[in-house]
């Protein structure tokens, strides 16, 4: 096989209206990569491919007759295996949901249907979008893990199958297989984007987009923030229906997780140099030495990894109690450790940690008088060998906790393998995050 | 037939461990009342009579054993047709999901289980839990509306077919029929019980019982609380697992709302009787005139009505997107009208929404500082003749959009049916709200 090529969308489209170029030579072209890299990274548990042709020819007489639905009509996509579709069945990376062939589309789904999306397939989740792995490979390196749990989205992307894909996030479930595989990937911020319909319903977690570019990864939020809005009690995600143009940050933070004890020497040369190639190009980095707001924010997130697992644990009572009942047997053995930490814990113990990730949100607000955005890394490396994890959160864990926009950019290596850069935002400026990661993106890719 | 009569099952408890009486016996009780009122009152969409008769028994050989799983172990429950079963279909009030079976039950659900509740059948409730009726009669009077959108749960515990119901309330729905039906009814503050598996994802509807006492809906709601806790990202329902007992309000605050001005002769004499006893028995009762933040929160809740429909059409965008293409003459006139209604609005005209909704509840906030609780009717009247409505919810929107907690008390009568006295606690102080209620409760029944 070739290298893993990502297949941009909103770069085509200029082709369309005079017919040099359509959403159906597109997906063909996706099903060409479909059929050479499915084989051996097992990204999908479900194809629909003469629906999604039919919904290609529909897009493509679309946008000859300049009636397209939205910038992104026409564009193959993946959607994870934990959301919701009326035409495709929905299995949750479990043997509790097989067969399971939901009524309606999630909200997220109903957003890329009515923005006329060509829907090709559902991608491979971990367990419940948590920890156990589900098979999927990396594409970059069959022998390697994609991250997870958004694990068929990301490799789907990485290889081209699909344009975009959506993914989801609680701990680190969009950056980091993003990373892994190279791909570019967009958690918004919290209440962004409507997770009805999903197994998606934890008090931080978020859907988002994985994509072959930073536009289409803009291009696919705002088309379903814009048709079923966010999160019911949010705004939802705002900004301009085109992507951000890309903007120099003043200053960047440098956020030096508790994961940085264990970061890679590769990834953090590969870092040093891309945080050097910034400041030559006229950025200045923040480090906590120096910025007592920054420092703080460290002091904040270094338990994010235990804060988020406990509460996670709680908001998993429901369905869990439910699941345990039907079917032990069904569940992994991580479940079964998640159902043992939900029930020794007290409505005061989580109360207690709410209290904590609230703080440090507060405290993580305080940094954007001093900055423009945060930077760190989707990983400590590059994708681990083996397939039985998915995989350290550790750099991730942060930015979930914080409830804050975060993006993966694919413009790094390690040993000749992806590795992603973490830019985190403020809340309610997602679209301010994505200016800066544009700017950033083309600063690294032309070092 | 006889008058309708509730069926409190707290109060039977204590006869349980010596044999003298037993949950299977309260549940033949109710499966009586219930061959004699279901043909009239049509409660129900379906019934689970044998596997409630075998947990029934369960429940009975726990209490004589000494291992009752909670107070509510053996109660025989009714839950909302928009609520998962696991063992019942669950048809959301619409022929768009005829025949659609969970495989899961819903949080509320599972936490009754757990407790050991006996769960007897699912409840009529209007399409979706809005507006357009299924049927149901008021056993009170099988001419009129038992009001909505909890109308097979008020309908059903009114006349003892069971102990208690679940509901949900986003406007009005668990108020409202509560008090056409004579029933006590607990809207619970924001946040405060799991709605995972129901179709019940708005941004200030809740989970909550109805039931035959106040002590029976504290039981319920505790118990829920305790097993599968409060919405993701909220402590959820706090208090001690005996219902607070009752203790005297020094001030209560009497709520004008914009239903005043339809609230009907008898219903205000009987409010005002109602208020003069309150007076005799020591509780001042402040007014708008006298007092400077009620007359704020009048102000601020006037147009409730406007600002949760709005934000309620909005919140609709999903699934009414999915519904309308799939079916759209499977949907009420009301549904189409919403949806109109959701498609003309901005993401801009939303988030404006949830400002005022913001503003109000900052605005009854200041109010716990002049009174320890707020009093008000459930309607402006008795239940109105006819099933073609539901019945005037402005009396109820005020409470919901404010996301505090509410009680209804069956304890005032207009032409000889029941009136519910609506009380308002503040946020977080679900508990105390109950220690009034109760206190105010006793005060009337006695007067």
């Amino acid at each position: 096989m070739p290298q893993p090529r990502l297949r941009p969308y909103l770069s085509r489209i200029q082709g369309f209206a005079a017919g040099r170029d359509s959403p159906r030579a597109v997906l063909e072209e996706c099903l060409e990569a479909l059929e050479g890299w499915e084989p051996r990274i097992g990204a999908f548990t479900a194809l629909g491919v003469e629906a999604a042709r039919r919904a290609a020819d529909g897009a493509t007489l679309r946008w000859r007759d300049g009636r397209a639905l939205s910038p992104i009509d026409g564009m193959p996509v993946g959607i994870k295996d934990t959301i919701e579709t009326e035409d495709l069945p929905t299995g949750m990376g479990s043997p509790l949901y097989d067969g399971y062939q939901p009524r309606f589309d999630a909200a997220s789904v109903q957003g890329l249907r009515e923005a006329g999306a060509v829907i090709l397939g559902k991608t491979v989740t971990t367990e419940f979008a948590s920890t156990e792995p589900r098979g999927t490979r990396n594409p970059w390196d069959t022998e390697r893990t994609p991250g997870g749990s958004s694990s068929g989205s990301a490799a789907a992307v990485a290889a081209g199958e699909v344009c975009g894909a959506l993914g989801t996030q609680v701990v680190g479930s969009i950056l980091r297989p993003s990373g892994f595989c190279g791909a570019y990937g967009f958690k918004p911020g919290v209440g962004g984007l409507n997770r009805g319909g999903s197994l998606d319903f934890l008090s931080q977690s978020c859907t988002g987009p994985i994509a072959a570019s930073l536009e289409d990864c803009w291009a696919m939020a705002i088309a379903i923030a814009e048709r079923v809005g966010g999160d019911p009690g949010y705004p939802g995600l705002g900004g301009p229906k085109a992507p951000p143009p890309a903007r120099r940050p003043e200053r960047l933070a440098l956020l030096r997780t508790a994961g940085w004890t264990v970061l890679e020497p590769q990834a953090q040369a590969a870092l040093e140099a891309a945080l050097e190639s910034l400041r030559r190009a006229g950025v200045e980095i923040l480090d906590a030495a120096t910025c007592p707001e920054l420092a703080a924010v460290e002091d904040a997130v270094a338990p994010a990894m235990e804060i988020v697992t406990r509460i996670n644990a709680w908001e998993w009572l429901w369905p869990l109690g439910s699941y345990m009942r039907r079917d032990p047997a069904g569940l992994s053995q991580a479940t079964h450790r998640r159902w043992e930490m939900a029930r020794s814990m007290t409505r005061a113990d989580y109360a207690m940690m709410l209290d904590r990730r609230q703080a440090a949100r507060e405290t993580f607000a305080c940094l954007a008088a001093r900055c423009d955005a945060v930077v760190s890394l989707t990983a400590p490396g590059a994708a681990p060998v083996g397939l039985g994890s998915t995989g350290n959160p550790v750099f991730v864990a942060p930015g979930s906790m914080l409830g804050v926009p975060a993006l993966a950019l694919p413009c790094l290596t390690a040993g000749g393998l992806p590795l992603g850069l973490q830019l985190l935002g403020f809340r309610d400026a997602d679209a301010t995050l994505f200016g800066h990661a544009a700017w950033v993106d083309r600063a690294l890719s032309a070092a």
